[in-house]
């Protein structure tokens, strides 16, 4: 095989552009001078469009789950009733930090590979008025499934007063998301994902309502008290030390997004994800989810004639693809495509074309070709 | 379109393995102390065995073509008959500095496209008893052509005392090469090729038989004196200031090949050729050469209902995939894939699924996939 050459598949963390490589690499510079502040001034304004809102994008150095749990630390008093929507291992993520917390946790599970139906939130809160948050996860990694956020926000704020609290962690900056106008009262992301760094940043916005709500909270926290973020940020500054590497990448991954524009990074990873399901049918393939749950950013398989574990290590070893197992009960069950941040069609075809060539040597009947035929038709169909 | 990705499918420059990228990048160091002298030791013995020599290989900071040129200024002395085997734009090169100097040259000028014939070059060797020096392009880049080498050699030293001298630009790394076995006196090489590296390395190789005449050879030189060169590297070092960041990456070149084996880099390229070539005949591309003519590093395509500049532009700009155009009368009849260095069995298929797409928009009849089919057919009956 050739040395030196892999290609990273997995729902994160993703490949990084060569450019943001670059700009990671430069100088060292102090945190708190001049050259710093400026750094922070630049890409402040930059964030928001990405979450849709016109509120401060927090940034803390951290992996996604310091950003979950200052969400979680944040939005709920410590005799709060909360309520976990749980679609898959990082909804069961958010219900852990919530009871590490002693939070009165309420859960709704939703069989795995399913996106929650907004209906099944409203008729919970309205038989528990004292709900004070609620936690959703926005695109569940372990799955593929992308929950009908917008519509949760609405039924959320139609039938309570809760906050609403989302992991975008392994979305935000490849959907769209109108933070702002579907009323989202904190959102979360990872830098390791579709904002093309390596992980170490976690990045919080919060509605109005929702920094109020901290300012009052005595839950106790340090590092993670958002208002000593959000103080800070004003002065375009931070309350500890910035992985101030990451930031160098960010502002070039910003650049990246705005030179192709926000809304064609969008539609890239819609068409990504359409390339990828057709490839999949046409090789027969079941798909975790259904079309109207699938998640931009990431496909959940589950083949019934490979087994997903031995498929992963012969294109692993071939090729140096990597591709994601399943989780907890899916695991050995299913395998994951990520598709999202620095990756395109063209990296999709090739995905396919090597996922074929591993499916026939997995011992599956292919007829090859067929896979990158299918996508390769949405391509030329779906282009705008 | 994804910013900051590109594919670099040309037959040179190649893409660098990010390994080699870091490599280069490290703190400079003064060219005259000790580092450099152990960096040269290190480097030396390890190109011998992509030449197939026991002779040592020169580095010379240039282009390649300071690189033929050296190899004329040194092995034919002002008065001499040379003979120039042209099959393509780089044996004229050959013929351009063998005129520049004056020297008697005669010419076998092949139809592009085409490799010579031993059995002539051996015919105008008997008929030309004073020819002192044979040149040979190995592989011809402009065609893809590789010429039979060892064949050429063989006919050269049955029929003559001359010298004879190839230009393995665009395929030594890549290819078989027993340069003391079959008889080849000079060698060159670039760096920007199959070995992985920017331009600005340029490699030659002499017999004893060919230094031997370099040292008695009157041609006025100075910078190109291989004679320097050697007696130099005795001492590991250069005459003159080496390209340092390229000899730090050269050595990371050799780590990466070394690893992957170097008959296992030869089947590499031997592969990546059979699927090129099976996917265009798949996609009825016609081939500029016969089977036996094809290069392993670089395939021409002679398309006949599309215009192979529209597809190229059509390629970059929807993926920013760069195929190489045709090179003087071929210039707007045929196109080039380059597949070289750091590049896969994987890169092809996703360079040819990229190829039918582009075939599709130019307005040419194809089956999706077909290419990509006959490609993956290839590499999972010729896999060792």
């Amino acid at each position: 095989m050739l040395q030196d050459q892999t290609f990273l598949r997995i729902p994160g963390p993703t490949p990084i552009p060569p450019s943001v490589q670059h700009a990671m690499s430069q100088p060292m510079i102090g945190h708190r001078g001049s050259e710093a502040k400026e750094l922070i001034q630049r890409i402040r304004p930059r964030l928001k469009t990405i979450f849709g809102t016109e509120q401060d994008v927090l940034m803390i150095a951290g992996s996604g789950t310091a950003g979950l749990e200052a969400a979680v630390v944040n939005s709920a008093m410590p005799d709060d009733e909360v309520l976990v929507i749980v679609t898959g291992a990082f909804g069961d993520r958010f219900k852990k930090i919530c009871q590490s917390y002693q939070l009165n946790t309420h859960v709704i599970d939703v069989p795995w590979g399913e996106a929650v139906n907004p209906d099944k939130v409203a008729a919970y809160l309205n038989q528990h008025p004292n709900i004070k948050v609620v936690f959703s996860t926005f695109c569940e990694t372990s799955t593929g499934v992308l929950n009908p956020i917008q519509d949760i926000a609405k039924v959320v704020h139609q039938t309570s007063d809760a906050l609403l609290v989302v992991d975008g962690v392994s979305c935000i900056g490849g959907v769209e998301c109108k933070m702002d106008e579907w009323g989202v009262d904190v959102l979360v992301t990872g830098s390791q994902k579709a904002l093309m760094l390596p992980a170490g940043l976690t990045f919080v916005a919060a509605s109005d309502r929702a920094l109020n709500k901290m300012k009052e909270n005595p839950q106790p926290r340090f590092y993670l008290n958002l208002n000593t973020y959000h103080d800070k940020l004003t002065d375009y500054s931070t309350p500890y030390t910035p992985a101030l590497s990451l930031l160098f990448g960010l502002e070039q991954v910003l650049t990246l997004i705005e030179e192709e524009g926000f809304d064609k990074v969008v539609e890239r990873h819609e068409m990504m994800k359409n390339m990828t399901r057709a490839a999949c049918r046409a090789l027969h393939l079941p798909l975790l989810t259904t079309d109207q749950d699938a998640s931009p950013t990431v496909t959940a398989v589950q083949p019934n004639d490979v087994d997903p574990e031995n498929l992963r290590s012969i294109v692993k070893q071939e090729f140096g693809l990597s591709l994601a197992g399943g989780q907890q009960h899916l695991k050995g069950k299913i395998f994951r495509i990520g598709h999202m941040g620095y990756s395109s069609p063209a990296d999709v075809l090739q995905t396919i074309s090597l996922l074929e060539i591993g499916l026939h040597k997995a011992g599956k009947q292919v007829e090859f070709g067929t896979g990158v035929a299918a996508a390769q038709a949405i391509y030329t169909q779906l282009q705008k």
